[in-house]
């Protein structure tokens, strides 16, 4: 409890001065509430402290952390934890005192959010979302001067498979039919086997779609699903809220974050030795937050696998579009599992594909897919239930959605500037990604594997014991503590590696190869003088 | 299961129509996949039905219904429930076979879905969207006879209120602060009393809001949640997803569906001698599925009702736009509560807004917002960490909301087109509740309260015993039975009350007051001669 004490304090602060600020620049505001509310602070904060005693009279307020959902309280999600929450605080301080830090930027190397780090979203994207966003302007003789033909040409047909042109309706649960139809053949021209349209369920970002398998698939905490370690926090969040088991399995860090069969097969064994019944194998590829791109013959052993253990897989490709590496491509599991011959009886498959990674990084539009094979019509049908009660998810999304399934074509006038706009993008996350990697290697005690693909790198750090204690001492995990000193000292925020999960006794840290490329080498030596200022601290 | 073996049979027939209209219209597939995956269906069949006997078998499918959350299962959503997925076929019959039906076109009444029926969107909302989604033209010369200059000046505003003006950027888990600052002082002039900008959550709409705080409340079974009998599915649905009990209170029909305290108390009582801790009360003002506007006084019971009772108040307030008659006016439940002395201390309080309803219902943006007040700053963390997880709401809805809370105002170019479109929809709709309200009346043992508000009528229907009697020998719900016989006659798609719930045998329909006016008079003269003859041939 003492805990949250703390935290309620912490945060009343925060909020009376954000609070402040607000008023303050708040036009609508006349001065006795605004006085009013200031008292009205300090009355909560004495009934939030009281609640404590006295959380069941029926005076006291409806809810409490002790009274609410355990599955709420459990779950976590580190990517926006507690670092974030002071890298905010640190934003803060900068803009209300200039020079009160020894840097001038928070440099967010947290989450795979492309364009809040300057990434220019693709224009023929973009035109073809303003043209549907307001129809009217499409046959208005400027249009033609300020968008490309074959944008005004896409609205268009795009309109045409909305029922009535209304990108303001409801669409079906699973999604506009049209656009369904468009993403079905792009997957069908990635991989060179049928994809059904009927397949498809839009969603709101690829998370939605995730808490939607969980939801189905989770009955008890004997439920259980094969999460890679490390994994992108998404996953045990989900599977907290919906009660079940993370059952774990280790990537071989030493063999560049490898998925070793035998590991699968282990842990799969050890859970149904713990009397849980294994549900779902996770598998993320391109990895994060490791970066690698796992193999055609590696894909084949997991599919095999979840085949003979019965177990649905959940093929997290959101980053299908990002591989860096010239000997590696990206291989969907439902290409694998097809070209093995294994078809809708064989296999229980679902894919994940969002519009916020690729080159795209389209994040704030939260579109995306699922695409789900395997599964008898009336699963598909409490599915198609579940996705009903939301009614469908974003119309802009979805139309992104079928437009980076389907960009422009040879012989379209925007194929050149798209083509350029996107090259640049990769070839500048590649470059991004090996600058930070050797970067990353060459500092004392550190080891950091190839970024393959996605947007992270995941380094090792040997630390000293003599940090492991401080640490202990400032009640933190040792990787947070490092990550905690890194922004106080540099302002860039990264993400512990306890927030992923690792081998027990391994510390790591998440990093993205997002910052423009201008600001690599700034990051770099902020990176290096740092660590070798923390070295010199704690070594041993 | 003899009803999934059934579903099963009829769904794979829906299935593999669809599926051959699919590569009927597909460019990119290859005949030779045409033929495989046409087998593949068949094996689909072969290997679904024989999943009943065999489900422990490791070459089974991972899921069958049988093996799903059972929550899932419970959960049901009759808006688009059967009636609708029988509708879907007959377009589809009409689209085949034009003439098949004794009708030319399918009208959905279901569903509160305005510009799906031809409604349109309002400019100078479109016009900011479509400025947001590409910024770029901002400041080409074209714009300007493109685009209303208030419109113009708005999107740098909003652009200036994003990070970088990245509105392709996931955003602040709550939404983007300058946007809440504008919804915030939005609230406070609709109220007269103060918003915290830092109280709102935008979300994709309202039902994730909801979603989200049944997550929170509820823990088990043993927990229950007041919601209004009828009430709109999306709440018996998220109250089965998230494993709780709805404890209903029912509006009084006879008193134009008021809300009576004593009911409240009543079912309060019983619910808790049944060993169920009753953690909110939900209210729909103004109702769905009924209509009705509640009276300031009555909301002044209700608040005093949930402060006595350490009940969360949960204000579904998305049709505050949507009222029709002058005798009524809505109040925010914020509003009451304040102004009756009650503060953060005193009530927990959470009021959910959409873009969906009003007079611009762009059900398809999916934006909308909370805002909660009245909970401890660590019951706010959790909240806060669970729309974390979720990363943000699409950008394109949170711009929306901030507009349908600040619309154009006196001076600005687009206010008095504004005012016209805003207004031409509102009373339109008001003419057109009242002309089906009397429609219905008119009828032979129908009778319904006036649409005060909303989007919806919800008359109550006489069913004689004869009509009952061969419902039950359909095996159906006798207000489901007419609606199916409805939508065989005339097209006209509306939603049994059961789907709602309603005062055990009496029979209703939900009937939406949307589409557009000159199709009310062939609604009403289909609507009338229906039910002439239904009655003609079930009269006892």
């Amino acid at each position: 409890m003492r805990r949250f004490v703390i935290r309620r304090v912490r945060s009343l602060l925060d909020r009376s001065n954000q609070h402040h600020h607000h008023y303050k620049n708040n036009p609508f505001l006349i001065s006795s509430s605004s006085s009013s509310s200031s008292s009205q602070y300090q009355s909560r904060f004495l009934s939030s402290t009281s609640v404590l005693g006295s959380s069941s009279s029926s005076m006291a307020p409806a809810v409490t952390v002790d009274t609410i959902n355990p599955k709420v309280l459990k779950c976590e999600y580190a990517v926006r934890g507690e670092i974030v929450t002071l890298a905010q605080r640190l934003q803060q301080d900068l803009k209300d005192n200039p020079g009160s830090h020894p840097f001038d930027e928070i440099l967010y190397c947290n989450i795979g959010n492309p364009q809040s780090l300057g990434q220019q979203p693709l224009t023929f994207f973009r035109e073809v979302l303003a043209l549907c966003d307001h129809p009217p302007i499409l046959d208005k003789s400027e249009t033609q001067g300020l968008f490309s033909t074959d944008a005004i040409a896409r609205a268009w047909q795009i309109l045409d498979q909305i029922p009535g042109g209304a990108t303001g309706a409801y669409s079906h649960s699973q999604g506009i039919k049209g656009l369904r139809d468009t993403i079905a053949a792009g997957i069908e021209a990635r991989d060179g086997f049928p994809a059904d349209p009927n397949d498809i369920f839009l969603t709101d970002g690829a998370s939605v779609g995730v808490h939607m398998m969980m939801q189905l698939l989770i009955r008890s905490e004997k439920d259980g699903i094969l999460c890679p370690i490390p994994q992108y926090p998404l996953y045990s969040a989900s599977i907290a809220l919906h009660g079940g088991t993370l059952v774990p399995y280790y990537l071989d860090e030493a063999a560049g974050w490898g998925l070793e069969i035998s590991e699968l097969k282990k842990q799969l064994e050890d859970a149904r030795a713990k009397g849980i019944t294994v549900r779902a194998l996770c598998v993320i590829n391109p990895g994060n937050p490791t970066g690698q791109v796992l193999a055609e013959e590696n894909l084949r052993e997991i599919v095999e696998f979840s085949k003979q253990e019965g177990l649905v897989l959940l093929a997290d490709e959101v980053y299908q579009e990002n591989v860096y590496v010239p000997e590696k491509s990206f291989h969907s599991l439902k290409k694998v599992s097809r070209s093995m011959g294994y078809g809708e009886e064989d296999i229980s498959l679902v894919s994940f594909q969002s519009v916020s990674k690729g080159y795209y990084g389209e994040c704030g539009k939260r579109g995306g897919y699922m695409e789900i094979t395997g599964f008898s019509p009336d699963v598909r049908e409490q599915i198609y239930k579940v996705a009903s009660v939301n009614l469908c998810s974003n119309i802009t999304g979805q139309i992104l959605a079928s437009l980076v399934m389907s960009p422009p074509k040879v012989g379209d006038e925007s194929y050149d500037s798209y083509c350029a706009e996107r090259d640049g993008i990769l070839s500048s996350l590649a470059r991004r990604a090996k600058t930070l990697e050797d970067a990353l290697n060459s500092l004392e005690g550190v080891t950091c594997n190839k970024a393959e693909g996605a947007m992270y790198l995941f380094p090792r750090i040997q630390l000293p014991q003599k940090a492991i204690k401080a640490a202990e001492a400032a009640n933190s995990a040792p990787d947070a503590f490092y990550c905690r000193h890194l922004l106080n000292a540099t302002g860039i925020v990264v993400v512990p590696g306890s927030g992923f999960g690792q081998v027990p006794g391994t510390w790591h840290f998440r990093c993205t190869i997002l910052p423009q490329e201008d600001k690599i080498p700034a990051i770099v030596s902020r990176l290096t003088d740092f660590h070798k200022k923390f070295m010199d601290e704690y070594r041993d």
